[in-house]
């Protein structure tokens, strides 16, 4: 006898849906999903076995619920005079989101950001019962802060998801913005700087407008300039109120020993895992440049990957690409494509890929 | 300026809440969370280091959002012709029961088990949006056929959630009482095995009764028998229908690189894990046995706990052994207190200061 999903007493407003995911195959050059596709280096692997060898000695008791090392190690790394009062984590920055989003959104609630932005945002508002609603942004994908104000006042929403940088875009979002979004809210502001540490060394975080906003958090995520996707750690830093939201919505014990051990020990390192940074934003800006010079269309990028408009059948590009062994991103924009910034060979190979295709429409 | 959570726009049902969480003090002898106090082998754990040194070469990448290598291992774990097709897997058994009242709960559905019962069932139900219908059980904790079919054709719940053996009570639950509420359900039946490893080792699983049946789920946890509670791993079996439907609810790559190699090295070595059970079954029936002696009435266990009555005033009770560097429950039901079986120097500390409390009321 076989079933199907549809024999099932599934949710109504989950039939006919398609898990997420962007496909995970297996070629040579693999720039889809804006990893740091620098390996931890060999001498921090073996530091984060260290501690995960201690913690395996007591992986028979329930973690630490509170991951008090973990959230001291956080603030330690984030400055700006936080404290581990300060601090959220979770398996990813997804679940760190949704926990914001139970606590906080919800069925009957209201969530928004300026589309196009990151992809899983609508997934995670409607995965809680909340409605997502797409404002919108200029056609460079920047935002205004009139116009970011006018949006937020007409949809009044429960929360509101500000990726700074912008994905799938690379758009900056300058601190003003933020300051009048937040003014002009009555609810959550979330800024989401998955990609922060991509951006230039003096542009400021939004870590320096937490003072005295109770309703703003900023989320970040080890998964893009720690190298540690697979790991799944993302954070947060918010007034400990906001924390104390948070605690409401967690699974207990959420955090395992292995992940609290290996965030700490990656964190201890943090200069060297942070150096490849400035060797991708290399790449980042060679894969600009190289792409004008092909007559594509870049987007500015303060991320580690580029957003490239031009493109005639984008389909066709990607497949064209696939077969020479590069795997970028369709992300649905039409005549757009992304890349992500790898190593210096990894660069090199997708910029010939494309170049031997043939010039931009 | 200071901020409480009563200043943050938090969401009406959440207010006044406290969040969920058994003490987790540091006293020499903890036996309140019914975790396994045997440490992983040396040898053991040494190998799951070896696995997770290869996931670190790697962790710079998203890790296989499938997890296939693990669901395998947990196909071949549990026998009974299972597959990898038939397994899903998230970080504790807590998330793997999120996902399912996810996909065939959440608002405006029920979900249903006979009380007391796991204290999460509820909290999971409510933190999904669905309505928590708690049946009854007779003042043993036993359930029979005929009142667990009426109590489920009277209720008509969405989602029936089956501890197998109880929690906290201990109590087991006949695979005719399970084939029974499967009959008389509508809905999906979710048998959670989390202490099945410490039953009879003749007692048949709700595994045998699998095939055939795809609103049936049984959900497991590495937690306990595995001595792996730190790692946070839980899993269940159903038809590859049922899992396509979590395939929709979890969050992508929501299980770690570091906890899939954890888990599959494991796995590998479950019958050294696994040799850990029958000590502490024995002395879960020397704690049976002793309580009896000193008064108090056990209830029936097949699992690595003990509920028992007959005590006089619980609080007064529980500090007295804390005092003496002895953690256990107090789960909340009248004059019963709850103690997990440890090593035999652990229960031999927990009897002796029982002991030397007093007699029961």
């Amino acid at each position: 006898m076989t079933v199907s999903l549809d024999d099932l007493p599934l949710r109504d407003d989950l039939r006919g849906l398609r898990p997420y995911g962007a496909p995970q195959a297996p070629l040579p050059v693999a720039l889809n999903v804006n990893e740091n596709t620098h390996p931890v280096p060999e001498h921090v692997a073996s530091d984060i076995l260290d501690d995960i060898a201690v913690a395996l000695r007591d992986v028979n008791r329930y973690p630490d619920r509170e991951f008090t090392e973990l959230r001291r190690a956080f603030a330690g790394y984030l400055g700006h005079d936080l404290d581990a009062s300060n601090i959220w984590a979770g398996n990813g920055s997804n679940e760190v989101l949704q926990h914001i989003l139970q606590a906080f959104a919800g069925p009957g609630r209201t969530v928004f950001g300026f589309a196009p932005t990151y992809s899983m945002y609508p997934l995670l508002a409607q995965g809680t019962g909340a409605t997502w609603v797409a404002g919108t942004r200029h056609p460079d994908y920047e935002i205004t802060v009139d116009e970011a104000v006018s949006q937020v006042r007409r949809h009044d929403p429960d929360v509101i998801l500000l990726c700074a940088p912008n994905n799938p875009t690379g758009t900056p979002l300058p601190l003003d913005v933020i300051e009048a979004v937040y003014e002009a809210a009555r609810g959550i502001v979330i800024v989401d700087e998955a990609y922060q540490e991509f951006a230039p060394r003096d542009s400021p975080s939004a870590l320096t407008l937490l003072e005295g906003r109770p309703r703003l958090a900023v989320s970040r995520t080890m998964s893009k300039a720690f190298a540690f996707a697979g790991a799944r750690v993302g954070y947060l830093a918010a007034d400990p109120a906001f924390i104390d939201a948070l605690r409401l919505v967690r699974l207990p014990y959420h955090l395992s020993a292995l992940t609290q051990a290996a965030a700490v020990a990656a964190l201890r390192n943090a200069p060297t895992m942070l150096a490849m940074v400035d060797e991708i934003v290399a790449q980042r800006d060679r894969i600009t440049a190289t792409l004008e010079a092909l007559g594509y269309a870049p987007h500015r990028s303060w991320s580690n990957f580029v957003l490239f408009g031009g493109v005639a059948d984008p389909a066709a590009t990607w497949r064209a690409l696939y077969d020479k062994g590069v795997l970028i991103r369709d992300v649905g924009i039409p005549n757009h494509l992304r890349v992500t910034a790898g190593t210096e060979a990894e660069t090199t190979a997708f910029l010939d890929a494309l170049a031997s295709i043939g010039s931009a429409s």
